[in-house]
């Protein structure tokens, strides 16, 4: 999606050659304009969604938006801590490693919200190695929901997260799709999503 | 707001006269009419906001769907960690009592995030004894932003945290906004917000 790559150019600043913030306008700081406008490229690659879930935090603010573009479906976010007073006895649950921050994390989402035959779509900022996607499909299963795909704003196809989601048989749908960086810049997939 | 008191009358649990569990469509499962119909409302009550600010992870939903009600103006969420690699070196802090589970929780705004001047509403899901958002106002404080107003979902006005900030001159909104509890059923303010 040619106005995320093009904020993702002006905006974006690439460390390393490996780490890409976007703090100023997709995921700390949150440009409604290109929020919205990610929502209605991703909603137009599904149909027939009955819920939109993601993981806490970031992902929260692109569920909301897809779930409004698909006409407004819920949103079940998932957490990464049983909180000790309202918190459900009966979760799935998944444990997450993030790469980022080198920690295991396990993620729940109470039985209550994820129901057999509900048709899921997986919703996030980031993919990257795809591990939080990976638990949430995993978590749909246990469910015996249906995990229609994984969209997110933006991935970094070479930490292998595509790969691993499309071998469960799950579509991906990325707005803006970098195959790897040069010189602290990113390169974008010719790809459409 | 009468939408939302009807459906917490319907779906809320009540534990002990105490706690509030509105999960099903408030800040876990989100049901989007009724995020609208909130966002709707609290937008209303404030003008010339130039950001909508909250606190990962369940205020987020309602920041987004407010500033979206404000004519797409910016957000930006509070964090309650410094992630270690992708973290800015210069924040605004502030130290969160957590009365639901009971914690100390540090929060953090990145200060390019938060700028001098910027009439800033501060929105969330729940308003209790206010940490949080006393947190943030004095965050804005710092930052000599302006603290327009803090608008919430629900409230639990016999916490204390509107008193709290009305002491700190700052407006409160609340679409629900609730007195006390009998027979585990809210009791809701006769005010409009």
């Amino acid at each position: 999606m040619k106005l995320l790559e093009d904020r993702i150019l002006q905006e974006g600043v690439v460390l390393n050659n490996s780490i890409l913030k976007v703090d100023s306008f997709l995921n700390y700081q949150i440009d409604m304009k290109v929020l919205k406008a990610v929502a209605h490229f991703i909603a137009q690659h599904f149909q027939n969604v009955d819920k939109v879930i993601t993981i806490e935090a970031s992902g929260i603010a692109f569920a909301v938006a897809v779930a409004m573009e698909l006409g407004d479906v819920p949103i079940v976010f998932a957490k990464k801590s049983k909180t000790t007073v309202t918190a459900s006895d009966h979760n799935y649950s998944y444990t997450v490693h993030s790469f980022t921050h080198n920690t295991d994390n396990n993620i729940y989402i109470a039985q209550d919200f994820l129901k057999p035959g509900e048709r899921v779509l997986i919703v996030d900022d980031f993919l990257a190695a795809g591990e939080s996607s990976v638990g949430l499909i995993k978590m749909c299963l246990q469910a015996k929901a249906i995990p229609l795909g994984v969209a997110v704003a933006c991935e970094k196809e070479m930490q292998g997260g595509r790969k691993r989601i499309e071998e469960l048989g799950v579509k991906v749908c990325a707005c803006a799709r970098i195959t790897g960086f040069t010189n602290n810049r990113p390169i974008f997939s010719k790809e459409e999503c």
